[in-house]
């Protein structure tokens, strides 16, 4: 797949990781960057604007790598690693940039893994990766055929698991986290779903003082993300 | 200027804002929007697809609103102000989606007035209007020459000054914010300034566990906020 922009090319080049060709736009000029890539044996094309921006479909800052598919980790492995006490599930975030942002306040955060539907649910893209500005290389994304299903996993191996809606809620600050949490954010548009919300043993809600009735949805995940680890850390 | 979006015209529409002119996709069929449509003498064009895209740069949702451009409210009035407590600083944020989230965070946590500065810092736009899901209309957005000096106005009227940054910081949730706040929010890329860093009273640390290190700016925005109401209400 191709990804491109400074933070991830940083990211990548820094850790090693495997990298299939880099097309560098003619005018690139971040030298700590070009000095990474010549310390390795990489495929690099220098190439035009036009083809840069043909090659991609978004802000490239004049690089774009190839990198393998991404690959999502395997659920069994969160399930039964002991070290975990914080995971995220998205309920079918539709926005990469929203899911990007997500990836970078887990991974600000300490939080290992982010767990997400296979359908209706932005996958792991170019997009995604930009938005997280490097950080997804530090956070396992878990991909499930069902959020329902995952959720009686999680519950299964010990799990408190929190929604956030505003109705049958309570105030966010008032829920006791110290256990093992499993925190899901809610749709753009939809929030989290009903079946979603009933197997929910907390729901938690973020107090409003207007008259709009949610936050952008990262914007509510770093909230709840930062109120879980609050007393912890 | 041309906004666009459901929750952009339901919010203008439900308010009795002032509305030049509303271009319909020949398929648009949100019926309550059509409904508010009705009840007021406006001039509405219904056009085809291609029009629609021609006249916007985002996704419209099949409706395109042309309003008088956005009217900047008077910082003096924010000065003299007595009912406020809390105001948020942007000290240049560039993108236009980080704005309106921030806009739609202040709308939901009470507060009142955004400022902004002239310079390097994205306007009041389209984007704006549609990523702040039509809380703008309830949100006082002030635009300044100079963050610095707008900070040096707000310390003569009482407010405390607080600004996010890793370094000479003190974690965010040590400080006492039940005096009045100027919370600023930095640049999505290099924070605040060194001379707003310099004029704020305190520097606020959200503490990172991983190996970025700095958030999202609007979600950086959104734990800010919600941790000066956090004990106000």
């Amino acid at each position: 797949m191709l990804v491109y922009g400074r933070n991830v090319a940083k990211d990548l080049l820094e850790k090693n990781k495997k990298i299939k060709k880099i097309y560098l736009q003619d005018t690139f000029n971040d030298n700590y960057l070009k000095g990474l890539i010549e310390k390795r044996n990489l495929n690099v094309e220098v190439c035009s604007k036009n083809k840069i921006e043909d090659l991609s479909s978004g802000v490239t800052q004049g690089i774009i790598l190839d990198i393998p598919d991404y690959s999502y980790k395997d659920f069994h492995d969160v399930l039964n690693d002991d070290n975990q006490d914080f995971v995220v599930l998205l309920d079918h975030i539709e926005d990469s940039h929203n899911f990007g942002a997500i990836i970078r306040t887990c991974e600000a955060a300490g939080v290992k893994t982010i767990i997400i539907p296979n359908k209706r649910q932005v996958p792991v893209n170019a997009t995604v990766w930009k938005t997280s500005v490097g950080t997804l290389s530090n956070v396992d994304v878990v991909m499930v055929s069902n959020i329902s299903n995952a959720i009686d996993r999680l519950k299964e191996v010990g799990y408190w698991v929190v929604g956030t809606a505003l109705e049958n809620s309570v105030d966010y600050r008032s829920i006791d986290y110290s256990s093992k949490i499993a925190l899901v954010i809610g749709n753009e548009g939809e929030g989290i779903s009903n079946l979603v919300a009933k197997k929910c043993d907390f729901i938690a809600k973020i107090p409003m003082y207007g008259t709009t009735n949610s936050l952008n949805a990262s914007v509510a995940a770093g909230i709840m993300i930062y109120e879980v680890i609050r007393n912890r850390k």
